[in-house]
């Protein structure tokens, strides 16, 4: 055994337990408390095994659940940036970039090139992993925010065309679940006023 | 598309919000909270991505990343028993039984029935993705007790023996994680006195 690769793998193991406390702006179902980036990335990767039948293209399962328990990780050190924060849009790439460099880098250098890798891909958003990936970021959040009363988005002032926006490209994971999700957790928002319709 | 399917899979996976709310007895790296059960299966989940080259024995990777991701979920309805709680043991199983039921039975029944196999297969812990589930069940928390200078196990005065017991088939997952985890996460705590020798 390589102990010495083995003590990089814990020192990352041991790094990522800080994602625990990276908050999210999605409160929990019961309007409680808002969510981390640890338990919605474990919201997620549940739920892209349960609904892996809607994928529109067959995705491997394996990858898409590493990139979905992973690709927040960079969040550590470049905090986590609001949907709907425009001004904080400016900047992310930069941020992420230089985060990726750092967390994914304690790792021995082949598993750390994965993650840097799969972290891309996801951001590239071109795969079907990578889009499918992105339609549980979409959906799980709308899902939260339907059940607390859309709280978070009435708390920001969210406008029914950011959330359209935002979604622009969810159908291309999944065009069921993100009719399901419009139908669901977005129209009802919109009648019910939560979601504003102008500046 | 069957809607009723798709409903019952979104009414699961809305439940399971829930279990972000079953607190551990295990704190954050820095002490400065515990994490609860959700923040714990993602942290095993990627532990296990990262650590499968020291598996005994070959592992289907995505099964045991599902197995972790939701054997906790009975907690929902029967909380978590902490590891060195002799009491709250006795009744464990019935506890967990029910919950199972209750939870895995709001799924569509294919889905629930997968999911029931699975948590079961882990609680048999005979399988190879078992006993390395189980190894990370383990070695997570004891590598969170070591970073947060032994915080738990000192507030519950646990005992070396106890943690011996708890891990007398960690090996059977890893052995030579069991033997990173027992010289740098454990050893150190019983030289330092955080774990108690003798009743």
């Amino acid at each position: 055994m390589d102990i010495e690769r083995l003590k990089k793998q814990f020192g990352f193991i041991l790094e990522i337990d800080k994602e625990k406390q990276i908050g999210r702006q999605t409160y929990l179902s019961d309007g409680a408390r808002k969510e981390n980036d640890a338990e919605h990335a474990w919201h997620m990767a549940v739920m892209a095994i349960l609904l892996s039948e809607y994928a529109n293209e067959k995705v491997d399962m394996l990858k898409t659940v590493a990139m979905l328990l992973t690709h927040d990780l960079v969040e550590i050190d470049a905090g986590d940036t609001y949907a709907y924060d425009e001004e904080g849009h400016k900047t992310k790439e930069a941020r992420e970039a230089r985060a990726a460099d750092r967390i994914y880098g304690l790792l021995p250098e082949d598993q750390g090139q994965k993650l840097r890798k799969l972290w891309d891909e996801f951001e590239a958003n071109e795969t079907p992993e990578a889009k499918f990936a992105h339609a549980m970021d979409c959906v799980q959040p709308m899902m939260l925010n339907a059940a607390s009363d859309w709280k978070s988005w009435e708390e920001h002032g969210v406008r029914c065309e950011q959330v359209m926006k935002r979604n622009e490209r969810t159908g291309e994971g999944s065009k069921e679940l993100w009719e399901y999700a419009y139908e669901n957790f977005l129209l009802p928002g919109m009648e019910k006023g939560k979601l504003k319709k102008e500046d």
